[in-house]
């Protein structure tokens, strides 16, 4: 089979992800505004503005005393310095008093500082006499155990940027904001068309010959894992004109379409031509130096990337972790951090001997366990068409190109599940 | 203040977890029967057996043709074997054909043996010398690129545990057995109850001295990311009566209770005499020897923990990590593997010296960068009351509890966001 440079041999997981990243961002999903009760995991399309002063006013970070930090200089165990207590602030209520020299007012953690206040002493520095007197054993420096009026986030200050994905802490600065609805990109819907006269549908009763559709609630769960939404069309007999028109319409109401089933040689060249003849650039490879995975077709219609997946389910796996979960990160909208990768994967140490032929990048289903502080990989063996292998998986591990495999107790890189 | 043993010091984290899982595995939420297409991260509360032989019947794992193995032994370049093609195995048809010595049948990856047959030859091993004739140049085994009828599950195997949390390949091969429906546990309902007489909602105007409610923004994500639901109960007064209701009622629709917001001395307190006061036993902990989240309370009426949280944002995050998403993950009813933390944490080199109490373990928010193929950990400075802190961060380091500090260029564990 030759790829688009003419070459008869497969191209490398390397050269085939430059090929179709090459026509990155792709197509993207609409912008839309939601309340930020919705918003975790979403995608910033706008960057946020603060709308006020964050905190509004200052505030103690302390169970204490409020105080004009001056009064307190040089105060020490053996020479305290004495106050004047004039009030106890109120949490939610803004102080009546204006604090003079000399005094002091009780003020709890968050409270709001009196007039004339530039610092709290800690409740632990000091000392009630009486209920009029404090003794202060250690001065406070002005600004001193208080968050000052803007000093989180000043008005207009950008507090999120554009294309951030917001977690739990980013909302909740949000709702501190009094920001309640935002815009951001809808999630990227990727369209699943099974294909394979042999394939049903599992609540069908099973005829000699014919098998239930696995990957496409495989594929659902880790669409919906990577931040899409999943879009199942079905399943459909191999005739190009029945594929071709579900993928025509897949292109109209998603931003991906994922077609999975066929792992003959026949279905596969059919679904090359279904994505050539529907728009350019078309195939951008038709097979990848990769085990399990070699079948794997990439293309991109117009700018929506679309993906002839291999039928077994532990490539489909594989394919979905190299190719399609960076193209739903793009599509999202997402600036992701270079640390999400590193987020899925450990190190560890393999147990066994695994051979591998250099010039293919090699996955293989491992369960993980730990040995004397250390983690192991276990390789599971068993045939590459058995789905009970991968659920008894913890992750995969990579046998890079370059090598002619591993030994046992190597470090090898393990993608969790 | 006195912990429980009546030691006046602070206990540490991990005598806090002590105490609390010593009341494990908590209440837990009902079981629930639901489709498989909705299943996705649900836990099963029941072990799941195979219904059928699966495969149903031995299929092809390589396109090629389906032969008796004895008729190739001995098949070289050299030396070839010589068959008869009698049919083509269409998908998903049961093949008619019965295959006699001498004979093969076309065959696809995943179609079904004919009867007589043991094995497939790769088509690549192959030639078609003419329309009858196939000229087979190296011999197959009994078996070989066959899946056997049940070698991936037997029927009434048990393929899924009771406790597994189901991931894309689980739901899956549930689909290839032709299993629609599962029970499972439902997800844990946490409520989380927001107090303090200056807690505002984010929609309400601001007044002097009243801030916006952040923390159970924060914490409802955190509840969804960690498989609970959040159930919010609204803001409250610090008032005994008034927080004594809502925890209450709170005890009889959910699996947890949060207290949040009251940072002040006499709020937390009130928080832990709600808890001794609605059943035993009550309090376990209040105050950890932890940087931030020391005020933090944690205790157990009847089954249901319940905790109260420190007032600040990072505390409420630290505290979270460490306390709330073990409990979650026990009252999932999942049995949790020991590398799920793992797949949170990191190890990078930290940035800068950081000095640190002995006996206190302290919680640092990190950006993460890479320099020179290594991850660094640069601690974000700025006073514990900030929020934006947290928004920059994508991660808190862990300086454990034997340290004076790290130096800089020291590996510590980040807990990525």
């Amino acid at each position: 089979m030759k790829d688009m440079l003419g070459r008869e041999e497969l191209i490398t997981v390397e050269e085939a992800l430059q090929l179709l990243f090459r026509y990155a961002p792709f197509k993207r999903p609409a912008e839309v505004s939601i309340p930020i009760k919705n918003s975790y995991g979403m995608v910033l399309s706008k960057d946020i503005l603060a709308p006020v002063d964050l905190p509004a006013f200052s505030r103690s970070t302390m169970d204490g005393f409020a105080v004009r930090s001056s009064d307190t200089f040089g105060a020490t165990e053996g020479l305290p310095a004495y106050l004047t207590l004039v009030a106890e602030i109120l949490m939610g209520e803004k102080p009546e008093v204006i604090l003079q020299k000399g005094k002091c007012a009780k003020i709890a953690t968050g409270g709001m500082l009196p007039e004339g206040a530039d610092a709290v002493v800690m409740l632990e520095h000091t000392q009630q006499l009486d209920k009029k007197m404090i003794e202060i054993v250690k001065p406070v420096s002005p600004g001193e155990n208080v968050i000052q009026a803007g000093e989180d986030a000043r008005k207009d200050e950008r507090v999120l940027k554009s294309g951030h994905r917001l977690r739990p802490q980013d909302v909740g600065a949000l709702a501190g904001l009094g920001i309640t609805d935002i815009w951001t990109y809808e999630k990227p819907k990727v369209s699943i068309i099974s294909t394979g006269d042999e394939i049903i549908a599992p609540d069908e009763s099973l005829q000699p010959g014919k098998v239930r559709d696995i990957n496409s609630y495989t594929l659902a769960g880790l669409i919906s894992g990577a931040g899409g939404i999943a879009v199942k069309k079905g399943i459909f007999s191999d005739q190009y004109g029945i594929i071709r028109d579900v993928v025509e319409h897949s292109l109209q109401d998603s931003e991906m379409v994922l077609i999975t089933g066929g792992s003959s040689v026949g279905t596969k060249d059919l679904t090359a031509k279904v994505i050539n003849d529907l728009g350019s650039p078309g195939v951008l490879f038709h097979g990848v130096s990769l085990k399990p995975g070699k079948p794997m077709i990439g293309g991109v219609v117009g700018t929506a990337p679309v993906f002839g997946l291999p039928g077994h389910p532990a490539a489909v796996h594989v394919c979905f972790e190299i190719f399609i979960r960076p193209a739903i990160a793009i599509q999202s909208g997402a600036a992701e951090s270079q640390f999400d990768k590193k987020k899925r994967t450990i190190q560890a140490r393999i147990a066994r001997n695994i051979s591998s032929s250099p010039g293919r990048e090699e996955h293989i289903g491992v369960s993980l366990e730990k040995r004397n502080g250390e983690i192991w990989a276990v390789p599971l063996l068993g045939k590459s068409g058995l789905i009970t292998t991968l659920t008894r998986a913890d992750g995969t591990a990579v046998i890079p190109m370059r090598k002619f495999g591993v030994q046992e107790g190597d470090i090898v890189e393990v993608t969790i599940f």
